[in-house]
C-alpha cells in the first residue's frame, strides 16, 4: 500500500506538493499536478489511506443524539461521555436532534450510515412506545429521559439512567415551602413539555399540594415553544416578566440553573437583593451556581456518575457483559446562598 | 433488502422479538432465538440495514478534533459547528485530543477510519510544521487556534479563522492602563503553553511595556501543567492566592472568562466589592459575563461568525468552491461593571 510518502518520492516532489495536487490547490504547476495524479492513479494510490499505523482493526463507532443541547449541563454531560468512549478505542459522533424531528427515525438512519455498535439518547425522549424502540437494532440508553414504559413489567430493552425528576423537584419545592415561602414562582419548560420539564413542574405542584399551598396560575411561568431554550437569556427575559406581579411571590424557583442564573441577574437590576428581598433557586447543579454572586441553591446532579452509568450501561451490552437495566440516581439538595428562611 | 419486520413476519412472532433475538437479550425463550437468528442468517438479513428510509447516497462526515475542552467558550463553537454541519447533510464526529497526544496522528488516523471529508481543529495546534500538515490529505481548517506558518508568502495549505489574540489582549490590557490601573494582575495559561494563552500573556506584556509599566512577576500568575483547565475552579484557586499580594495590584485580568468569573467569587468571598476595591477582566465573551454579578468586562469574540466562517471555510475546499485562506476576526472590548477607573 502506497503512502504520500511514496507517491512524493515517485513523482520526485515533495510531500507537500502531492497534497497541493490532491487538495487541488491552485498554487501548483498544472503539469506537475497532471504527472502527480497519474501516478496516484497508476499506483491505485487511495488519499484517505495515509495514515501512518492502523491502530484498530475495525471501525467502531457510537452516537450521541441530543434533543435540547441548549442546556449547558448537556454539555457537561456530553464532554465525559465522549471521553469515556474514546478510552474505549470507540469514536464518538454526536447528532442534534431538531424539535420537529423524530429521534428514533434519526437513530435508524444513523445506525445504518455510521455501522454504530450503539446509541445513546440524552434528554428528550419520553413518549415513544416499545414497538418503535424495538425498530432500532443496536443496544442503547437513555441518559438523563425518563419514559413511560408500558411493559415495566418484562425484561426492558433499553437501559436508562436519570435522577428521578419528579422526586427531586418535589424535594426543592418542599425544602423552600419548609423555609416559609408561600408564594413561590417557577419558571417552568414550554406548555406542551413532554419530558423533563414536565416532571419536575409536576413535582413542584406536588409539593404544593403537600404543603397545602393553592398554585397560582399567575406566577408559573411557561418557555415559548420555538423561542425560548434552557438559557440564562430566557431566565431574564421571563423574569423580567414575572417582576411585573413582584407582590405575588418571595421565591423563585427555576427548573434549571441557567434559567436562575438570569432570573437573579434580572432581579438584582431592580436594585434588590437574593435572598433578602426574593429567594432564587435552580436544578442541575452547574459549576457556575457555586462562583455566582450570590451561590444557588439548587439539586445537584451526579453528572459524572450519570455520564459514567450511562457508558457503563452501553458497554455492558455491547460486550454482552450484562443485560438492560434501569438505573436511578439521587439528586442532592445544595442549600446555598440564593434563598433564606422567612 | 429483508427488513427487522419482514423477519418477524416470517418468522411469525412480533419485531420485539426480533429485535430481542439480535440484541442477545435474556428476556426469549432460546428455540425462538435460534428459528429467528436462522431464519435472519437464510434471508442474509443485516441489521443494520433496518433503516426505513436511506436519505442519502453516500456516508459523509467531517471531525472536530478538540484539545482543550474545558474551556466553555469551545462548547459554544462546537454547538454552532455541529448545527451548520448537519445542515450540509454531513455527520459530526467529535474527537478529543489528549495533551500529551499528537493531533495530526489522531487526525490521519480518523481520515483513514471515518473516511472523512474534512478536518476543523479547535484550539490547540500552533507550532506543527507546514511539512507535517502536508501528510494530511483531507481540507482542514484551524479554527480559533493561531499558527507560527513557515510559509506565509505562499499560498497556504490550510484554512484558518480566530481573532487576533496578540493584539485583543493588548487592547484589554491597554484599557486598563488608561483606566488609571498601573498594578494589573494577570491569570494565564502553563508556562510552557504555544497556543493563545502565550498570544494573550505576549499582549499583555506588550500594552504593559508601552504604557511604561513594568511587569511584576509575583502578580503574573501560570496555571499548573496536566492540574489546571480554563475551569471556574481554576480561575477562584489561583485567585485565592494572588489575594495573599493584595496590596500589589489594583485590576486582574484572567485570560478566559471562565478564569474570570472564578476569580470574581474569591475576591467577593473576602467581602471586597468588585470594581470598588479591585477590577476584574476577562476575555472571550460567554454568556455568563453578561448575567454574571457584577456583569464582567471582556474581549467578545465573535463566536457565531467564527463557527460559520470555519464551516463556510472548510465546504468552500470540499466542494472546491475555492481556495484556502487565513481569516481574522475582531473582537471586541466590553466595558462592563467590573471594572472602574482609579
Amino acid at each position: 500500500m502506497e503512502t504520500i510518502k511514496d507517491i512524493a518520492r515517485i513523482c520526485g516532489v515533495g510531500v507537500s506538493t502531492v497534497s497541493r495536487a490532491i487538495n487541488n490547490h491552485p498554487d501548483i504547476n498544472p503539469e506537475t499536478k497532471e504527472m502527480i495524479m497519474q501516478v496516484i492513479k497508476e499506483h491505485n494510490y487511495i488519499p484517505n489511506n495515509s495514515a501512518r499505523n492502523l491502530k484498530r482493526s475495525e471501525s467502531k463507532a457510537i452516537a450521541v443524539l441530543v434533543k435540547g443541547i441548549t442546556n449547558p449541563f448537556f454539555n457537561d454531560m456530553i464532554g465525559i461521555i465522549e471521553q469515556e468512549t474514546q478510552r474505549k478505542k470507540y469514536s464518538f459522533i454526536l447528532q442534534r436532534v431538531e424539535e420537529n424531528e423524530n429521534e428514533l427515525d434519526v437513530a435508524i438512519q444513523l445506525v445504518k450510515e455510521k455501522k454504530l455498535k450503539g446509541i445513546i439518547f440524552l434528554g428528550g425522549i419520553i413518549t415513544h412506545s416499545s414497538e418503535n424502540f424495538a425498530q432500532l437494532d443496536v443496544p442503547f440508553v437513555l441518559s438523563t429521559s425518563d419514559i413511560v414504559n408500558e411493559e415495566d413489567n418484562k425484561a426492558p430493552l433499553w437501559s436508562s439512567v436519570s435522577v428521578d425528576d419528579f422526586a427531586e423537584s418535589y424535594k426543592m419545592t418542599d425544602y423552600l415551602c419548609k423555609a416559609g415561602h408561600r408564594k413561590i414562582a417557577i419558571i417552568a419548560a414550554t406548555k406542551g413539555d413532554e419530558s423533563i420539564g414536565k416532571l419536575r413542574l409536576e413535582g413542584y405542584l406536588k409539593a404544593l399540594g403537600n404543603n397545602n399551598i393553592r398554585p397560582d396560575k399567575s406566577i408559573i411561568l411557561h418557555m415559548e415553544e420555538n423561542k425560548d431554550s434552557y438559557s440564562m437569556e430566557t431566565g431574564y427575559r421571563l423574569m423580567k416578566k414575572l417582576l411585573k406581579e413582584r407582590d405575588k411571590f418571595t421565591a423563585v424557583y427555576a427548573i434549571a440553573d441557567s434559567l436562575a442564573v438570569g432570573a437573579c441577574r434580572a432581579i438584582t437590576e431592580t436594585g434588590a437583593v437574593i435572598p433578602r428581598d426574593c429567594s432564587v433557586a435552580g436544578f442541575d447543579g452547574l459549576e457556575i451556581g457555586t462562583y455566582y454572586n450570590p451561590s444557588l441553591t439548587t439539586i445537584r446532579q451526579p453528572v459524572e456518575e450519570l455520564a459514567k452509568v450511562t457508558i457503563d450501561l452501553l458497554f455492558n451490552i455491547i460486550r454482552k457483559n450484562g443485560q438492560h437495566k434501569k438505573v436511578v440516581l439521587p439528586g442532592e439538595l445544595l442549600v446555598r446562598e440564593s434563598t433564606r428562611e422567612i
